[in-house]
Formats: structure tokens, C-alpha cells, sequence
């Protein structure tokens, strides 16, 4: 028999609406129907919605009785959020909606630009958007959980004629969520999510578009390095299309800012492949741009959201056989040793792999004692979160 | 008491001399030490020398007796690499010798000038330089291990004018030292890790240094796809300084490329930032390069050295607590899951994370379900392998 973990109470009262039932409607829809919430759901697409109320995010919207939502969620596609928002703000006009693109400042243009053609500022009020920070790697009502949102942030972003009370109605939603509110200005987050999420993605598929003609023998020598600077190049093109074109401003001030560190590199490289490695200043523009990396690395929170935490790492070769990686976290569950974070390393045409535990540094050399007493073989010894070498 | 695996039997024969007793040097040295070959060890540093000489990595280089070195390894920093290979050369007129540095066109063109002033091919027919692809987080005799190479690619980099029987001595240097050996010549070898490494190094730091100056609200937006593209930006500027300048006629040369694809996108950015979201030709420039970055990221080897394997994903949320990814992979192992890889989630303020765990797709539903029946809350339901959303 299956066990759940049991339903959360919350706080938000329906009848809430969804409008869109991809995978960040539904599971909206899911969780809030888990825990008692008359949820509506709402789609173009007919085949979706059925989707979505077979799954059991909510019932059509059809079905609505004589009581509207209380609170409507615009979960469609970021190119037509703007529009269903103030659809929504005008057909239940005593309804708080939000909507859940990934960018803001387009969306609030749309409902403000509204307000002032209607002459009315109450339509603005009720809006007030929402960003959860949560994704997939699949889309659809299939693929939609529950738990999607759970301690992840939920950015809160109202206006300056937004309402507490629909301030109040969507941070609740958040929480009752699962997820960890936080609340900025539609400009704020939009800048914020250039700088962390939008332009990496850029760069990210910049340098994996240099390895899409490269030659074989090159690909041969890629490593870890190469493996995480190009993970999320491999991300949906139609989905990130929408969104970067929809915050091209505060994504391209930043690519500006970053080209303008690039020329200065590719001035001072220029110079070394011509003069000589030590000549033409490539050493010093090298090391600047090296140095300010460190700076900004050292910034990116650790994941209690203070600053990076040091734990000690222990390296432990693991042989490539099935059940190895299982029986070495078998051993240290028996161990007692505590694993805070971990990566997996491997190398093209290896037949080994490198698991990298951090842990506490009081226990670190307790682990690595015990490991090789149980025959693993250990490669770093108490240092700090690792950086690969070149 | 402490068991450790059994020696390999090694085809290597000493005397072996390493210049340099650094990571790399004791490395190599205390696994040629333990499988019996005599090495002896020099470095600039008498201290330094005489750690190596301490964990056990050979003798000090002044006890050399009448036999001269067969094979001298020069593992000292990469700006005084060829320096070092030359005077080998000299010093020792029938030894082969290699070295580790990680950019070979600059230590061959001082092999070779040397060849030229002395008149005497035989000296740079003993050359072939090596780059064993492994490295530590830290550095020195302290941080090397016998165990550095093992399942690592080690390039072994002739040239026109070297002999067969060098070259099967380098190589054979990184077969008994358990790492794979691929082979190139210099400036493929140069070109390639331009690509793979040193580009992505810069990359990476480019992207790290936009946020040594963010407001810190945008950090704490900060999620794994920020974490995984900017990790390698905390890496050493001074190590990387030497090998990034040593190497900048293939760096810039991709640099170049890659900032005519960024011109492109800038261009269009600044179009629609203007003009609204779908004018401007940013859709398609957009598009352009997140499609390249896809093909791009295709072709990185997976972990075999074949095409990237497709696995399973199984999502499980971890709670915060001491002892929960331990237990987890414990009852992993009893359910008898064979995990193929995995990483770690973590975001800012998040009580929780999110193991992302890599399974044959054969065995993903029966995880599944035996996880949920220990309580375990399962979020992504067999999917492929995992790419995070906006």
C-alpha cells in the first residue's frame, strides 16, 4: 500500500480559478484540491483541461455555480498571461488575480494600460503577480505534482496601486504552497531574473553553440567544467524564447555589461597569441576577469539561503558496476556520517567515476578511516568545496 | 586496520626523475613509489622536495646514483614548463622525457628551438608531452594521492619528430598510473582544450564577475542552473592566468566566435527592448542560438564516451534534516536501484531539496513506487533525463 505523506491545511478559500492547465496550473490545481479547495479549471485547449480534471487538479470550469472565484491564477503561456490577466480582472470584478509568468513588468503594462482606458484604478488593484521559481523538465497536466513548489521561492510582486488584501491573497497562496515567498517591484524581479536565471541561460547556450561544429577528438576531452557550464543549453527553446524576448531590456543591459568584459579579453588575447604569452596585457586582463568571478561566485547564497557554507570533502572512487554507488551510501548511512551536499564526476570513456561528499569537518576524517577500512579507495583528504583542476 | 586496494603491476622502469613536486609530481611519484619503480624527485623548493620525499612519493634527486633516469616527468607550473624540458634534455642525453603542463605548443616550440640552436634532432626526438586531464581543489605534495589518475583521459602529445619508442613510454606512463590514454598532436590538443576548458573557464568567470556588484535580491533569486554555470568561476585566478595566456591564440579564436553570436543577439535585444517584445528580430535570434546550444550540448560524450545516455529521472524530496540522503540511498541500495548518476538541488531558504536520481528506465516505476511506500514524496514521474525550467 501506498503512504503519503498527510494533506497540509491551508488557508486560501475558493472557488479559485486556473486559467491554463500546463504543468504549473495543474499542480497549483492538484495541491489546493489536495487540501479541500473548490479549484476551477479553465484551458483553450478542451483536451488539456480534461487532462488537468482527470488528473485531479480541479473541475471544469463549467461547472461554475452561482458563486465566482475568489481568486483567479493566469497560468498560460508568458505571451498571452498579460491578456488573460486582464480578461480575468474584467469578467469577476471582485476576483484577486495573479498569474504566474516569468517575467512581470509586461504583464502589470497590460493591466495598467487597462486601468487607464476604463478610467477605472479598481481593476489594477486586485492584481498582483506571482513568479514560482519551479520547473520541469516536461510540460503538460502530465507531468504536473503537487509538491512542484515546495521550498522553492515564490516571488510576490505587487504594485503601487495593488491592495494588502490581494497582496495578503497571493503570498497565502504561496505558502500554502509549499513554497518560500518573497516579495519585490515588477522592475526588481524582472533585473533579478535577467541577472540569475535569464542571461546564464544565454551564455550558457552561447558556449554550447561552439561545441555544435567542433571537431570529435575535442568533445573527447570534456569534463565536469564543460558538463555544468552547459547543462541548462539543453533547456526547451520555445519556452525560453517567449520569456527572454519578453525581458529583452534588463537581459540585454546585462549582456552589454558582460560584452564589455569580453572585448577586453579578446583585446589583450589578441595581443598574447601575436607578441607571446607574457605581452600585450593578457595576464592582467585574465586575472581581473578571473578575480571579479571569484568575487561574484563567492555572493550566490548557500542553500539556507546565508553565505556559502564550507564543508569539508572526502573523494571517493567509485567503480563503474551496478549496485556501487547504492552499497557506498548504504555504508555511510551505517557510517553515521551525514551527507550535505554531493556531486558525481565522470570523464568521457572512464570506467570509474568520482563521488564528491561534503561533509561536516569534524566527521570528515571519520568517514574516510571507515571508507578505506571497508576497502573504497579515497582521494581528497579534509580540504574545501572543490574546484576541479584545469 | 586500513586496507587499501592492491598494487598494479606497472611496465614502467626507473630510475624515473620528476621535476616538480607539486599535485601532479608526488602524484605521479607515489604511484610509480608504490608499484615498486625507483623514482627521485627535485624541485626548485627544498621544502617542497623534501614533503614529497616525506609522504613516501621517492628519493631526493642528490642520492641519484651512477644510473641515469630512463624517463624524466616535468610536472612543475606551466610558464616554466618548457624551460624545464629542455635542460632535461641536456642533462640527461638518453632519458625520454614528458611533462604535464596543459598547454603543449608552447613547451614543443622550446623543444624545437633548442633542436635547432644545438643542430641535434636526438634532442627533440626524446620529447612527448603528456596532459594527464585531472586535478585537486587544492595544491602540493600535501593534497596528491596515488589515486589522482586513475579513469582520468591522459593525452600523450607527439610530434613529427619524435620516436615510437617514446612515445609508447609516455603513454605507457599513464596507462600504469590507471588513467585512459587518447592521443593528439600539439596543436590539436591546444585547440581542443581551448574548447572544452579554457573558454568555458572564462565563460563561466564572465558570467561569475555580473554578480560581484548585484543588489542582493537578485542573488537570492539564484537557482541550480546559476549554481552549475558560474561553479568553475571560483576556480585558482593564478593557475588559470598561467594556462589561459600560455594558450591564447585558440582561446581568443573561439572567443571571437562566440562574441559574433553575442553581437547578433545584442543587436536584437536592444531592437526589442525598444520596440516590444515580438519586434526587432529578437524571437529568432533568440531562437537561433538557444537551437545551436542544443545541438551543441548534444554532442558532449556521456559518461561512457558515447552518445549522452538517456536514464530515467526519478525526483524524490529530501527534508533538511541530519541522516535523510544518507537513509535515502540506504533504502535505495535495499531496493536494489542501480543510480547512474545524480546531482543535488538546492535553493536559497529552501527547508528542502530535491534529488535528482539518474536509473535504468526499466527499474524507474518500481523506485518509485517502493520509495512512496517508505514515505518518500516522489515529484517528476519517468521522465528523461532533467533539464530545470525558467
Amino acid at each position: 500500500m501506498v503512504t503519503r505523506a498527510p494533506v497540509r491545511p491551508v488557508a486560501t478559500t475558493g472557488p479559485v480559478l486556473v486559467v491554463g492547465t500546463g504543468l504549473l496550473g495543474t499542480s497549483v490545481g492538484l495541491a489546493l484540491s489536495a487540501a479541500g479547495v473548490d479549484v476551477l479549471l479553465s484551458d483553450a485547449s478542451p483536451t488539456s483541461q480534461r487532462l488537468a480534471v482527470d488528473v485531479g487538479a480541479g473541475r471544469p470550469v463549467a461547472h461554475m455555480g452561482t458563486e465566482p472565484p475568489r481568486l483567479v491564477i493566469v497560468a498560460t503561456p508568458p505571451d498571452v498571461a498579460g491578456a488573460c490577466v486582464v480578461d480575468a480582472l474584467i469578467h469577476y470584478p471582485r476576483a484577486v488575480v495573479t498569474d504566474v509568468a516569468s517575467v512581470k513588468t509586461e504583464v502589470l503594462r497590460d493591466v495598467l494600460h487597462e486601468a487607464e482606458l476604463t478610467g477605472d484604478a479598481g481593476v489594477a488593484a486586485r492584481y498582483v503577480g506571482s513568479h514560482p521559481m519551479a520547473g520541469r523538465e516536461r510540460s503538460g497536466a502530465g507531468a504536473a505534482d503537487a509538491d512542484l513548489f515546495i521550498g522553492r521561492p515564490w516571488v510576490v510582486v505587487p504594485h503601487a496601486g495593488s491592495t494588502p488584501e490581494a497582496e495578503l491573497t497571493v503570498r497565502t497562496l504561496g505558502t500554502d504552497l509549499g513554497a518560500v515567498p518573497l516579495q519585490m517591484d515588477a522592475d526588481t524581479h524582472d533585473r533579478s531574473v535577467a541577472l540569475v536565471s535569464h542571461v546564464p541561460q544565454l551564455v550558457s547556450s552561447l558556449l554550447a553553440a561552439r561545441l555544435a561544429e567542433a571537431p570529435s577528438v575535442a568533445l573527447g576531452l570534456a569534463g565536469q567544467g564543460l558538463r555544468d557550464t552547459t547543462r541548462i543549453a539543453a533547456s526547451d527553446p520555445r519556452l525560453w524564447t517567449a520569456i527572454l524576448a519578453g525581458n529583452a531590456g534588463p537581459v540585454v543591459e546585462t549582456l552589454d555589461a558582460l560584452r564589455t568584459d569580453l572585448d577586453d579579453l579578446v583585446v589583450h588575447l589578441h595581443a598574447a597569441a601575436e607578441q607571446g604569452p607574457l605581452e600585450g596585457g593578457s595576464v592582467g586582463a585574465v586575472n581581473r576577469i578571473m578575480e571579479a568571478g571569484n568575487r561574484g561566485v563567492a555572493r550566490i547564497p548557500g542553500k539556507h539561503g546565508g553565505a556559502p557554507q564550507r564543508f569539508s570533502e572526502v573523494e571517493v572512487l567509485v567503480p563503474d558496476r551496478p549496485g556501487e554507488l547504492g552499497r557506498l551510501f548504504s555504508e555511510l548511512g551505517e557510517i553515521g556520517v551525514n551527507i550535505e551536499d554531493l556531486t558525481l564526476d565522470h570523464s568521457a570513456g572512464q570506467r570509474v567515476g568520482v563521488a564528491r561528499l561534503m561533509v561536516d569537518p569534524a566527521r570528515a576524517r571519520d568517514a574516510e578511516v571507515e571508507l578505506e577500512r571497508r576497502g573504497w579507495r579515497i582521494i581528497a583528504h579534509a580540504g574545501i568545496e572543490g574546484i576541479e583542476g584545469s
